[in-house]
């Protein structure tokens, strides 16, 4: 039987979403949980890993079990076995087709920007803090390059490892929340630091060191080395995914 | 020389405000960085003592100096020196007649609540949270009886050392933002653990274990034995304090 599982989770406590040397991760936090839960070594597939200081509220993962439980009791289950920084917000039994990654048409993040003149204390583990002024308007034009069908090698880190750098942008939005700043992506997939190498390079059209047009002119250039620095990871929260509606995955 | 500073903190990492044999404290982490900056021992005084996990977006502390700065340099100084769980956000000169306690006209706090089924993983040290159904009008109702001047003992811990426990509340709020449920408090002052104690009652109303009118009636009893339970301290946070408009404090 293959189960899916909507996760929330705040980066801050872990190293990261894929298990590796440095504990905890969110993937063997959740792994340790739902085995506990089965009875039985279970492995996880997510629709998107993050890096290290990336949250989630809205992550999507699947794994296959024998055990059976209803939603209800894979979800409190889960939860009372779970770190506190990571949380099962639905279960859904879903056809053997069904694959977090493979199956997911389209992913979006937030990156949270406080722009205001001291740094934050509340809240400091999902903002990135950028002194003003801050050109919105500015950020707002550059994100319209981004739209459609592009190579993003522009804005790809060094360790991507995916086989090819053509993503399509579906949503690229800057908009504003008293005093934070929120940039919106959506795109079919994103490149490894994508966001983050966006985000930066936004934040020096925002500050006024480059203008509008230069966004499009890196984009084209394909070169890394012409981007903006990597923004932080603590801005940044992956907020959903979705799939065709035959596999009935709840909306973000 | 007396300079006041309006402060913000996240709750989490520390033992509450005021320095005692646990660390670190608020009062700790703020003197240790003031005295630093003005080069001799510094003590502060704040507008209102919060506990363990309560948290704040506008607290005020003041404290007397000889070292000349600027409000800039203040802000900037302490801002450096201190543990990022505390942000200093702004610096005035204030007259000597100035104190961040006795002057104080009101102050106000937020206690927020997340209603839904399952527990939050980010956000979760400034959210309390409490499983549907809430019923949001029985407790908008069962506020305004708390509105005016009252004998609030009911609502007050037995560690308070308030001579007086008489207090006017001036504001009694319950609101919806999204899926969380904010009651806010404004009086004149507060007894110790009073929110917290209010925000137990309310929430028994809320779930209907009791009625509306229930709450005048704990009121007016003044037995504290009759209210609901203390509410966590991680849904709460000082938001602001209000001063005779002669003393020129900035505004939350």
């Amino acid at each position: 039987m293959r189960i899916a599982l909507g996760i929330e989770y705040d980066g801050q406590p872990f190293y990261g979403f894929q298990t590796q040397k440095q504990e905890p991760t969110v993937q063997s936090c959740l792994e340790q949980a739902i085995s506990q839960v089965a009875n039985h070594l279970v492995k996880i597939i997510c629709a998107g890993r993050t890096d290290t200081g990336v949250s989630a509220t809205q992550q999507i993962i699947h794994f296959d079990t024998k055990a059976e439980r209803t939603p209800r009791q894979w979800i409190l289950g889960v939860n009372s076995a779970l770190h506190q920084g990571v949380s099962v917000l639905w279960a859904k039994t879903v056809d053997d087709s069904f694959h977090a990654r493979f199956s997911a048409i389209s992913r979006s993040y937030e990156y949270r920007i406080l722009c205001r003149s001291v740094r934050p204390a509340i809240g400091r583990h999902q903002l990135t803090w950028i002194r003003p002024p801050l050109d919105i308007q500015k950020m707002q034009e550059a994100a319209k390059y981004l739209l459609g069908k592009h190579d993003f090698s522009a804005f790809r880190s060094s360790k991507c490892q995916a086989h090819n750098p053509v993503r399509t942008m579906y949503e690229a939005e800057v908009m504003i929340e008293n005093d934070q700043i929120i940039c919106y992506f959506k795109a079919n997939a994103f490149l490894h630091h994508m966001i983050r190498n966006i985000v930066g390079t936004m934040l020096k059209v925002g500050k006024g060191e480059r203008p509008v047009e230069w966004v499009e002119e890196v984009l084209i250039n394909k070169d890394r080395t012409q981007a903006g620095m990597t923004a932080p990871p603590n801005g940044l929260t992956f907020t959903g995914v979705s799939y065709p509606p035959e596999f009935g995955i709840p909306a973000a």
